[in-house]
């Protein structure tokens, strides 16, 4: 099947559409975008320069997990906005008004809840769910396996990674769990498998090597508590 | 208006071209590069591959601060070069001579002095003052707000942050200002507001969460003095 | 010398090949990929969409190390494959098998390793050489003048520096060795001119400022050692 282009659409020069693409109305189209096979875009969404939407993942001989090839088309939430050379993989899906910065990538299996903002530079893994009105600031890295509830606010630059073991094989990896509300300073490091609890304060820079208590705030590395919030 | 084009205009395949554009003499235009409305591009400069120039600030429901919308044409000052990939906002001015790498991001309201190195993957956010023979190696992050007084060196993968409070509101925000001369190692973070005096050297890895003095060295996570130079 | 093309090479939209460019058989091209003069890409290989091969090295005024103009033709080895806006540079060469992630570059002078993995926003900087099946996670930076062995890991976000005096001038600069089967955690940081000798694990957000011994674990800032291995 061909495209299914909706009314108002404005394309950019050198754009590639692929097939079984769906693309609502009132949508934007930067110059040299390329949606691949299937993706669906929904109503009033903007589009950067530079796009790729709907890659397929690839792998090599060395990799332990194989990435899943049976996957769902990419989905475009209504009025979400794509910055410029951001790629973007099959198999996610963005709500209603997401935003995602230039040179931003997100990976298979990803789904990034409404209003939440992506910022620039930002590299997401797959299999990693991302709530609502989330901020995840320039540069930072969000690991596979990785849950990040409602309200979290991610600083620029941080770190967090799913394998304890650092590529020993094909065990069961874990990322981090930040809970709702839950704010990490710019560059902080995120050690596997830890939960950051609701309201918890990560100081810039800290090195987080165990769990983090609801309202807890702590620094330093490895990080150690410095104080701890009323519950509200 | 068309764009204005100089003479000896060196342009690739699929290049875009928009309205009111003014290009100068003896410039090299890589392949699949998008200029916007209006930017302005100096006499003898190089642009790489797949660069955007000139892309107008978006945002979205969750943003507090939302990015100003009148502002003046991108101005590439002459003999400057631009890496691949590089996406560079409306608003901003590159001086004589100026370098930015491969898949670098500049925001807009940035100003970046004459022969100054802005290195590859480098995000620098809006509202930033860099002054001249600055250098910012690969991967570091520039917050908005700040302030790089001129011949300052910025090691690779560093990170700074504008935002106290981390997302709570839109209240003042403060980037690092730092002095003419220091030194800042890789992967080191600062947090907002601080000072960096003239020449102080940062170490690797420091998290700098206060002022530091005149030819200061700091290091470590929080960063303390270890030694301070001569004054010169 | 118009480009040599094999059999069933499948081209996307927008593509733009230089002179002189050699590609082998069954090899696959995205859409908007510009291939540089002189590249050699072997059988089977995968390349994404918006990559650049072939780049050569450019420089500023500020810049006290020059660029090497005389440099081989890129060689991407067989079965390799290429992320989607990658940038790989002139004079570097991939073995067969190696992967290379989306929005990752490579400088000139580099060589990568059969089976080998550098992951999503890699920067890799010129004369550095890294092994075979050696993972390089997303984000990583490996500074210019580094020796990666074989079977290294290097976890995501991790930062070197091979510059001792930050800008100083245009001595010698030296980057850091890393042993063969050494695993370095995320976001680590280590300081130019060290060793990392074999099997030695660096713990994440660990700063390395000296030599770290065969089998043994370091962490904090700066890393200090925890444990040893029995050597095996």
């Amino acid at each position: 099947m061909k495209a299914k282009i909706g009314e108002n659409v404005l394309r950019g020069e050198h754009v590639v559409i692929e097939d079984n693409v769906v693309i609502g109305n009132n949508v934007t189209i930067g110059h040299h975008v390329v949606i691949k096979e299937g993706t669906f875009i929904g109503n009033d969404v903007k589009i950067g320069d530079m796009v790729v939407l709907g890659k397929r993942p690839s792998t090599n001989k060395k990799m332990a997990r194989k990435p899943q090839t049976a996957l769902s088309p990419l989905i475009v939430g209504e009025a979400s906005t794509i910055g410029s050379g951001a790629v973007l993989y099959r198999g996610s899906s963005l709500d209603k008004g997401a935003f995602v910065g230039d040179l931003t990538s997100i990976r298979e299996k990803v789904t990034i809840g409404e209003d939440s903002i992506i910022g620039r530079n930002v590299m997401v893994e797959n299999n990693t769910k991302i709530g609502s009105r989330v901020t995840v600031q320039t540069g930072s890295y969000i690991t596979a396996d990785m849950i990040i509830e409602d309200d979290v606010f991610i600083g620029p630059c941080c770190s967090s990674s799913n394998d304890k073991y650092m590529g020993e094989g094909n065990y069961r990896h874990a990322g981090p769990i930040i809970k709702r509300g839950a704010k990490i300073g710019n560059n902080a490091t995120l050690l596997p498998g830890i939960t950051i609890a609701e309201n918890a304060i990560i100081g810039a820079g800290a090195v987080v090597v165990r769990n983090v208590e609801k309202n807890q705030t702590v620094v330093g590395n490895p990080a150690k508590g410095i104080s701890k919030k009323k519950e509200s």
